[in-house]
Parts: structure tokens; C-alpha cells; sequence
């Protein structure tokens, strides 16, 4: 066997043992009974130290040496690149704190959901003190220049910095308040239809579900289901799992986790099967993947088009909407206006509440913040950036899974993903002129085709930014989503 | 740490590995879409090689040898015991085997659910040729005395041989087939309620889960599914999962499959928490599993007593059976006649179905059959021992799951639990002297305590014969399970 044919088998191993854990984890926020909480916690933890153990192996690293030396192909190089990378970081931290992080993160999650239901975060907080102080720890390992921060933005889009965020969130807070602020002195979308509900689960589910089909997800290459949060995961591209929640007053909060989480599971299922477990067949990183969703729930789901030809099956899932005209709905799913919960913001608002998200991390990681403070920090920041101040901790600090997780410096990556999806909407529109016309006569494939060829097939062959301007022509940057934003609402809302 | 501690650690790995192991089989029957089909055998493949490397390596031998000499108290010389016999049956093993069986197990369960479904033998032949061969050549690593099946018994009832099964079957036939003769030329019972039908799956569903809530069933530690074959597993004794499937004309084969599993899944909710991933914590041998499963339900959901109960909530869950009254549907839940599948066959002609089985599979691994002659030779043993022939493969050899998980030599356990269950029930008779009553108004709660505190906690503490000698007090044997067979069955025909 030669060196590389010995490590891929290797790294096909490692993808092995990750594909189990997802699977675990997502059974565990789906199908566990509660008492199998302590026991999967085992489990994970278990194989968070096997593939840990299996990556460290002084093999690995001698097999790291010698290939940096070897003759490789462009693919071949890439799958070397992807897994030292990893390599470092694993062999930054001991075993001991790899075991303890991931046994940690199942009963957080556990102390999340409970909270959360309870309205109780002080049952969270000692989970989350524990899980800062994890993570700190962890950071300490890998390294830093500035701050402690960038070590924990590297895992998430390698090589994000606190000194690259900055500048950028600052830069997009200018455009974005004013832009909401007009927004507010306009007339707003008619949303009386709305009161027109209940709108049933099983409308909500079947809808989401034809959607989701007619956009491409294969459904016999994975499966949807319920969960407390929605997420994609699952255990490899030809088993993509997602889930969505149901709220029976509001259809839009299922249809737009729906579409996000497909567009998630579009990617995985793109990602070549003949690459499969290497990084050749793996998305390249989070900003990437959230383009991805957010492309098919805003760029596609939010349009005019989409409605074109959605909007006589949603009438006729929920007759009690009447004769709801294209323009009303338009208008309604793309009402700005500042809001509790960021799973549900609208496009214009969504990273204001990344950024609340980034300056609470930055502080907490920093110790400018008690953990027990958290929610007058939080509740201070929503009235800054939104103008509003949640009622309770359920709607405001508690809403999200990640810290529970232990992902924190996750969130950035969000508003990365905004602007690479404008930015591949961008070269789509240039690419297809007649794009609008299609999306309007339910003909998405040509869409997903571009994302596949331009996207999918590359797993991780380039680095982010390097796909993204292969893809698009254009170097990363908030241009193409400001002009997006602005031409858009400037549009629906008669700005001048 | 001491070597008996570090044994445990070891064995807790262990048991870690093959509760990972069993969600991921769960998933596979449950959830899992078809495409995930390839992976999952990787996934399980890797797994069983992974445990199958823990378990032979050196140390395990080493320590298995000193245990040998150490002083151990009575539940830790079990632990070492149990241990020790796996490890005696992995090192005779060669590990690529192992993995080719759980590579092959994944793969011919796809393709016996596709040939069932679509009632075609040929598709399967090939996956249970290779499967036989597999297993043979498992046998031949393993060693036996007399015959290659003995090797195979072993491996799901310790001790187990063709020379104890042979006669202990030739018994049992005397006595079951003049019985089944007899009843046959009595008055039948009167299933015309049944035509009343449809029983909706709904229906079948909640009455079903009321029932399995009501004898114990923890449903935080555990869940129900759906799957092609009904089936209890899980990931542990507080995530235990189990199956069952709606016809919608008969709503009994969902209700005592339910039952069924029910059992199963209260003996693995009532080993000990304090015991967990070690032998004294789990269930002793498939026999006395089985013992369990059919204790809930035939002996108490086949009574009279269990319908006093509930009979009422099942005329209000089916208003169509109108006034079925507590006879009519006591006769009817105990029909005895020859009938094509084993899972919804009557008490009195299981056990045939179970020789039949065991003939077959005796055949196969000696060579005397070839698996293309199979569906013949399974059609003419039915007619010999039921006096029917299947119209097709799918009502016929293709019915049971268990070949193409290569469980060859577990069709035997059936009736050793059948044995069994009837010798506990005549204990927990002796001893809870107002048990029928206790039924008759829904109380099954002490005959619940009487199985944990005589067979649930034990776990593997005592070999299989000891525990259910301990706990009846009577050697095993086919005694009780006669005598409970004409007793009921006398009864309920009228014979003298």
C-alpha cells in the first residue's frame, strides 16, 4: 500500500467514526427517550476519544511528514491539507479535555432544553459557566495571536479574526440600521391573513415537505423530522437528515426551516460519492454551507417567483387564507421588523442579531461578562442593535442550541454565509438570465445544477474564499449583499 | 487500579461499542432511508471489528487469566465468567470474518426486504448462500463435538446441542400434535367481530401503547416504532426500543407483538442501572429473554383476567365490535389452528413452526439442502407439521428476518422461553395466590415485581437452567408448559 492509499484509508476510518456520532446526535435531539440522555453522553463521548486517539496516532503524522513531500494531484493535495489541518488542532489538545468537552456538551444540551421549556437560566447557567471555561481551555491549546476569540473563530471558518469581524460587522451595521429604520417609516405588509389560522401541522408538514422535494432533497437519500431546534446533519451525503418545528400560528417558521435546512441538505447530497469520507467529498466549511440554505430559504423562498408558483398549493393546503393575493404574500414574508427570535428574523435584521451573538461571545471569552449576568448583557444589546427587549429568557438569551453545544464562535459564520449566498446569487443571475423566469415556472433545477457544478462537486478542494470567487468571480465581501438588501426592500418597501 | 477494575473499564468499552451498535441496527429498521443502506454497513462493520479488536487483545487475556486465580465475590466471578466465554468465542475468530459477517448482515437485510416484499426467494438465494457459508465457517472456528449446528446453538443458548433438541422436540410433538388434532374437531370460536372491521392503525396504535404503559413500560426509557418485523433492541436498559406493524383487519397481530416486545423491553428496563455495561447488568441468554416476552404476552394477555380489564377500552376504541363480549373475544385471541406465520401463530402450533425451523436450518448447514431447495423443503415440512402449504414465498420462507441478520440456531430460544415462561408462571402462581384477580382489575404490578426481583436484577449473575431453577424452583423442562397447554386449551374446547 502506498503512503496516501494507507492514509486515506485512515482518514475513511475517522469519517466513519464521525458519520456514528451524527447519527447519534441527531437521534438524540429527534428519537431518545429522556433517561437515554446519561448513556449517549457515554457514547459520544466515547467516540469523540476514539477519533481523537485514531487522528493523533503518531502514523498519521508520519504519514503528514512524508506526503508533504510527495507528488500529489490538485484533489489528492487538498485531502492532505484538510486533514493536517485538523491534525494540528487534535494534537493540540489533550484526550482528557476532547472526552470532557464532548461528554459535557450532551448534558448541557439536556440542561439547555430543559431551561429553555422552564424559562430557567439559572438552571442553564452553571452548564454554560462549564462549557466557557471548556472552551477557554481548549483555546489556550490551540494558540492565539490577538485574542482568545480567534482561536475559537478558526474552528468554525479557518483563519477568522476578531481584527477581520470588526471592521466588516461595523461596516454592514452602517448600511443595515438606516436601512431598517427607513424600512419603519413605511407602509407595512398586510399580514391580516395571518389571523385567518390556525394553520394545522399536518398542512405545514405536507407543504414543506413538497417543497422540499421540488427543489431537489432526496428523500430516499435522507428524511425529515421534529426537533426543538431545527438543524441538518445526519450520517454522510447519502443519509441527510433534517429537521424542522411547527408553529401552528405562524406557517412560515416551518416553510423557511424547511427550505434553510434543505438547501443544507442540497449541499451534502452534491457532495461527490466516489470522494466519500475523505475531504474531497466533505462541504468546505460553515460560511459555505450557510450559503447554501440561505440561498434557497431568501434568494429562492422570498421571492416574487417562488410565490408565482407556490401560491396556489399553499391556498389550497390552508383554504382559509382565501383569496391571499401573489403581492400580499410577498410582502408578508419579507416584513422587516425587529424581532425576538433570530431563527425567525427577516433578511434585513438577521445580522443584527449575529453581531449581539458576537459581541456576547467576544465578551464572555474575554471575562468582560459574568455568565451570570448573560441575560441583562443580552437584553441591553437587543434594545441597542433591535430597539426591543425580550420578555423572557426563552425568547432571548436561552433561544439557541449552540452554547449548549459548545460552538461558540459558530455564529459569525451565519452572516458570512449572507454574503457569500448574494454573491453566488449574483453570478447565478449572470449565469442563467432567465433564472427568474424559471424559479417562476417551479423549474429549479437549473439552479441547483450551478450550485452542484459551481459548488457541491468541489467538497473541499479550495479553501472557502478560494470557491467562492472560482464560483462567482468576485473576491468575498459585502458588496453583492448590500445591493441585494437595498434593491430588494428599496423595491417592496417604495424607498426612494 | 486494581486488574479487576481495569477488566471492567475494559468491559464497559465494550459494552459501549455494541450499545452504539444496537441504535445504529435500530435506526436501520426504523429510520434510516434507503440510500444510507451502503454507509450503515461500513458504520456496523466497523464496529463489530472494533469490538471484536477490544475484546481480544492481549491485556483482555491477560487479565481474564489473572482474574482466574483472583478472589472475586459472586457477582464479579459472573462478570469474569460471561466475559470470559465471549473471549473464548472471539480469539477462535479471525477479525476479517467477524467483519465480513457485519458487512453481509447490513446488505442481505436490505435484500430479504426487497424479496419479501416483492415475494421473490431467487433474489434472496444469493445473500443466504453466502450467509450459511459465513456462519459455517464461524462454526468451524468456534469447534463442536457431533454436528456444525451445535456450534451454532452455542452461540445463543450456551450448552445448547442436537442432542438435547432432538428428543426434547420429538416430546414436545407428542403431546402438541394430537393436541392441535383435537381441538380441531371441536366448535370453533366465533371471529365474526372480525369482519366488523376495518381496526384503524391509529386505533391499534394508542390502545396498544395504553396497554404496554399499563404492565410497565417506561416511555422515558424507551420508545415504539414501526418496522417490517417487529423487534426490541435499543441502546441500553434506559434507552430500550421496540417495533411493531398495523394490519388494519386485524388488530391482534399489532397488540400481542406489542406485548411481546413489551416483555422484552421490561426484563432489559429492570436490569440494574448500578450494573450497567457489564454481564451482571444485562439479560442472561435469549431463552429467558424470550420467556419474558411471551409471559406478557400469552399468559397474562391471552387470560381471561387481561380482557375483564380491558375489554371495555377496546370496544371504545373499535365502537364497530359493538357488544363483544368477554367470551367471544377470549376464544377468539386463543384460536387454535394451523396458520402460515410464526409471529401471529396460536400457543398451541408456535412450537411446530419452531421445529419446522430448526429442521431447516439443521439441514442447511450439514449440506443436505441446498438453498435453492428451500422454499420446497419449507413448504413440505409445513404440510407434514401443519397440514398447510404457503401460497408464496413471502407467507413462507422469506417470512423471518433472522437468516439475513445470520441468525442461524436462535429459532430454538422461542420455545425454551415458551418452556420457561409457563414454569415462572406457575411459580408467581404458588406465590401470589390472588395474581388472577389482581389481572382481572388491571393490576399487574406485583406479577411485574416478582419477574425483577426473580429474574430482572440478576442479570447474568447466574447461568440461564440455575436462574430459572432459582426463580420456579423446578429444574427446566417441557412439563409445566404441557400441562399449561391442556389445561387452558382443554378448558376453552371443551375436550375431557
Amino acid at each position: 500500500m502506498s503512503d496516501y492509499d494507507d492514509f486515506i484509508a485512515r482518514v475513511k476510518v475517522l469519517s466513519t467514526i464521525e458519520s456514528i456520532g451524527g447519527l447519534l446526535g441527531w437521534d438524540q435531539e429527534t428519537m431518545m427517550p429522556p433517561k437515554g440522555g446519561a448513556l449517549r453522553a457515554e457514547s459520544l463521548a466515547f467516540l469523540s476519544g476514539l477519533a481523537h486517539a485514531r487522528l493523533v496516532d503518531p502514523v498519521m503524522g508520519e504519514l503528514l511528514a512524508k506526503l508533504g513531500d510527495a507528488e500529489l494531484d490538485e484533489g489528492e493535495a487538498a485531502n492532505v491539507r484538510e486533514v493536517r489541518h485538523a491534525w494540528e488542532k487534535a494534537t493540540k489538545l489533550p484526550a482528557e479535555l476532547v472526552e470532557e468537552i464532548a461528554r459535557h456538551k450532551s448534558l448541557a444540551l439536556q440542561v439547555w432544553q430543559e431551561a429553555r421549556a422552564e424559562d430557567d437560566f439559572a438552571k442553564f447557567q452553571p452548564a454554560l459557566e462549564k462549557m466557557v471555561e471548556l472552551q477557554c481551555r481548549a483555546a489556550e491549546h490551540y494558540g492565539y495571536d490577538d485574542n482568545i476569540y480567534d482561536a475559537m473563530l478558526d474552528n468554525y471558518e479557518p483563519g477568522m479574526t476578531v481584527a477581520q469581524l470588526d471592521p466588516l460587522f461595523a461596516g454592514l451595521r452602517e448600511e443595515i440600521v438606516p436601512l431598517v429604520k427607513a424600512i419603519g417609516r413605511c407602509d407595512q405588509p398586510d399580514m391580516s391573513f395571518m389571523e385567518r389560522g390556525p394553520f394545522p401541522e399536518a398542512g405545514q408538514r405536507e407543504f414543506s415537505l413538497r417543497v422540499a422535494a421540488a427543489i431537489g432533497f432526496d428523500f430516499d437519500a435522507g428524511r425529515m423530522d421534529t426537533s426543538t431546534h431545527p438543524f441538518c446533519s445526519g450520517a454522510g451525503p447519502r443519509d441527510v437528515r433534517f429537521t424542522t418545528r411547527y408553529d401552528e400560528s405562524f406557517p412560515f417558521g416551518c416553510l423557511y426551516g424547511v427550505m434553510h435546512e434543505t438547501g443544507h441538505g442540497l449541499y451534502e447530497q452534491g457532495l461527490l460519492a466516489e470522494n466519500e469520507g475523505t475531504p474531497l467529498g466533505k462541504a468546505v466549511s460553515l460560511g459555505v454551507h450557510e450559503s447554501q440554505s440561505r440561498l434557497w430559504e431568501n434568494l429562492v423562498g422570498r421571492s416574487r417567483e417562488f410565490w408565482e408558483h407556490w401560491l396556489p398549493d399553499f391556498r389550497e393546503t390552508f383554504p382559509h387564507v382565501g383569496d391571499l393575493d401573489l403581492d400580499t404574500i410577498h410582502r408578508a414574508v419579507n416584513r422587516v421588523h425587529p424581532s425576538l427570535i433570530r431563527v425567525e428574523a427577516d433578511e434585513a435584521t438577521y445580522n443584527l442579531h449575529i453581531m449581539l451573538r458576537y459581541e456576547v461571545e467576544k465578551a464572555l471569552v474575554n471575562g468582560e461578562v459574568p455568565v451570570g449576568d448573560l441575560p441583562q448583557f443580552w437584553n441591553s444589546r437587543m434594545e441597542k442593535y433591535l430597539g426591543i427587549t425580550p420578555p423572557n429568557d426563552t425568547q432571548g438569551v436561552l433561544q439557541d442550541i449552540h452554547w449548549s453545544m459548545g460552538a461558540i464562535g459558530y455564529f459569525p459564520t451565519y452572516t458570512l454565509g449572507n454574503l457569500y449566498a448574494a454573491q453566488l446569487w449574483e453570478a447565478t443571475l449572470r449565469d442563467l438570465p432567465d433564472l427568474s423566469q424559471q424559479i417562476a415556472a417551479g423549474k429549479t433545477a437549473p439552479l441547483l445544477e450551478w450550485m452542484r457544478s459551481h459548488i457541491h462537486v468541489h467538497g473541499s478542494r479550495w479553501e472557502p474564499e478560494e470557491l467562492v470567487q472560482r464560483a462567482s468571480g468576485v473576491e468575498p465581501g459585502a458588496e453583492a449583499f448590500v445591493r441585494y438588501l437595498k434593491g430588494k426592500f428599496g423595491a417592496l418597501y417604495g424607498l426612494a
